[in-house]
């Protein structure tokens, strides 16, 4: 059924049936009732597709996600759709695999699709201008920065935590419980990668204290983020005899592997072995123990990437890096010794 | 850069670059070349969207995904994006609550963006012809069926597992360890929906072996599939000192939730209660004890709903049926007794 189906089953004009699916104050209550009494009865839905064309600019903001098995990423997804469609645009998901990257893939999207703008949920912490080249629309990096880049602050805009910062209270928490002998479990360490950033904040969370870094409690992935090579790399430094009475994971995903391999090895957790990790996944209370971790705000960083990008998009607002806290959220895993 | 600046930049026309970049013969291997590396040196990206006026043709699938936070459709999911840009169409998401009504929205949607084909995950169970009549354009359903509705079996597809056999399984496989008081942990029983098909395999199972079902050993989560709500209805059953040695629970993150129950209940998993469940995360595999589950086939159910959905709206194939097998992964969270 068009509109013109609908106009003629009232008995009104078109550009009547218009104003009231439009909700514009210039129809008399009557006729107002009587075509929404009509749409209700025949189940019209306007026809949005024609709207489009005359409006003639696409609404479709590119959303690129890296890394598919990232659940955070997956929480902060939803609010990121929620919000894209509460602004009136259509969100264009692409998924791309760790090694891919996402500024060319971003790049084919836009032009593909005709974006507006364009999220990243997750990606390099090193870009140059002249990689960033390609994007011809306005784009955030969520949940990462350009810290290891040479981005003007003035041209890019980002929301994320500050990782090196939380990864320092993560590992200060431990030390002010009495741990010293403190493991890492971490993608890699100079990877210009959110990996680099929090394993810094480790290193920076032991030479406050005057701890000195023992390399033999540092339990590297290979760059990879998930759960069977983070039970590897624990298996690893547990079959080596390292000594150590707590760890450090990146990953709320990568300590709950790491406290499975602790337990598969007899070791248990908190009473032999405490763990730490950052992200606060909903999941991760449920786990036993419950796991206790840095919360990153993931309803509030798609929330916030989404009004970033359209206020771009939209004239309203200049590039920007917002910065959000991370909080500890108390569970089972740590304890004193 | 425009592809007539290309044009001008090599010194060839328009035409010979659209044969180049849409890899055609008819091009001399010189001119290909020089071409090719003026692309390459100056990033150029071919215009999809012009492509995409000339064709007249929206290639947009529209995937709506029903309840956000199951993690089983994240893995669906990351599958059905990655088939949809394989066979050349754009995802178009929407992501809407529990009780939204995804035919509504599908067909909102298909409207606003000119669909060219619906992929639910997730939906109700008890679809009648009239309800589906506002889709103009195919659409499969994705992890469910039409088990108590009136569709015909010619008039829409679906890629699901046999919900009511696969329950039957789980708990015929608790039966057969001795277990004969088995709560089960549930949404809803007469709900219409997965919950309650899978409830009918409970019963099943516990009517193949002559146990008479007993009311006081069901936790029902009023509707919900969330962890909270399902830690709150193992709870119940546990203050109410109801008499049981095994859960059988409607999904993993449901599972979970019920371990982490009789955990803090002084209830050891499985020592003191068994736990089974369907739907095998790749995140059980490392909770504490390893869940034991009956595993979806996540890929292949994504994977097939694409393929199925491509063959409708190519005019290459009729609706239809698929029901896939779901098999028993064995964990710790299950005994003998």
């Amino acid at each position: 059924m068009t509109i013109k189906d609908l106009a003629r089953a009232c008995g009104v004009s078109v550009s009547t049936v218009s104003r009231v699916l439009n909700n514009r104050p210039d129809v008399s209550d009557r006729v107002r009732s009587r075509v929404l009494a009509m749409v209700e009865s025949v189940g019209y839905i306007p026809n949005g597709s024609a709207r489009d064309l005359v409006r003639s600019r696409s609404d479709a903001i590119g959303v690129v996600v890296r890394g598919g098995g990232n659940l955070f990423f997956a929480d902060v997804l939803k609010t990121v759709s929620r919000e894209i469609d509460a602004g009136g645009y259509t969100m264009v998901l692409r998924q791309i695999g760790s090694d891919d990257d996402e500024v060319i893939q971003g790049a084919a999207l836009e032009r593909e699709k005709k974006l507006r703008g364009i999220i990243f949920l997750g990606g390099r912490f090193d870009y140059t201008p002249s990689e960033l080249g390609p994007l011809g629309v306005p784009y955030v990096c969520c949940s990462y920065t350009n810290r290891f880049g040479s981005l003007k602050d003035t041209d890019y805009s980002s929301v994320s935590i500050d990782d090196f910062e939380t990864a320092r209270q993560a590992v200060d928490t431990l030390i002010g419980l009495g741990h010293r002998r403190i493991a890492a479990l971490l993608p890699g360490c100079a990877d210009h990668s959110i990996s680099e950033l929090r394993y810094k904040g480790y290193l920076a969370a032991l030479a406050d204290h005057g701890i000195p870094f023992d390399p033999a409690l540092l339990a590297e992935t290979g760059g990879c983020f998930e759960m069977p090579e983070a039970y590897a790399g624990m298996e690893r430094l547990l079959e080596q005899g390292a000594d150590f009475t707590a760890v450090f994971a990146l990953s709320d995903t990568m300590a709950i592997a790491a406290v499975k391999a602790l337990t598969d090895h007899g070791r248990r957790v908190p009473e032999d072995c405490s763990v730490i990790a950052i992200d606060g996944l909903k999941m991760s209370e449920y786990t036993i123990p419950t796991l206790t971790t840095m919360v990153q705000p993931a309803e509030e960083m798609g929330r916030e990437s989404v009004h970033l990008l359209l206020e771009l998009i939209e004239g309203r607002g200049e590039p920007r890096q917002l910065l959000l806290d991370a909080r500890l959220r108390e569970g089972g895993s740590i304890r004193k010794i």
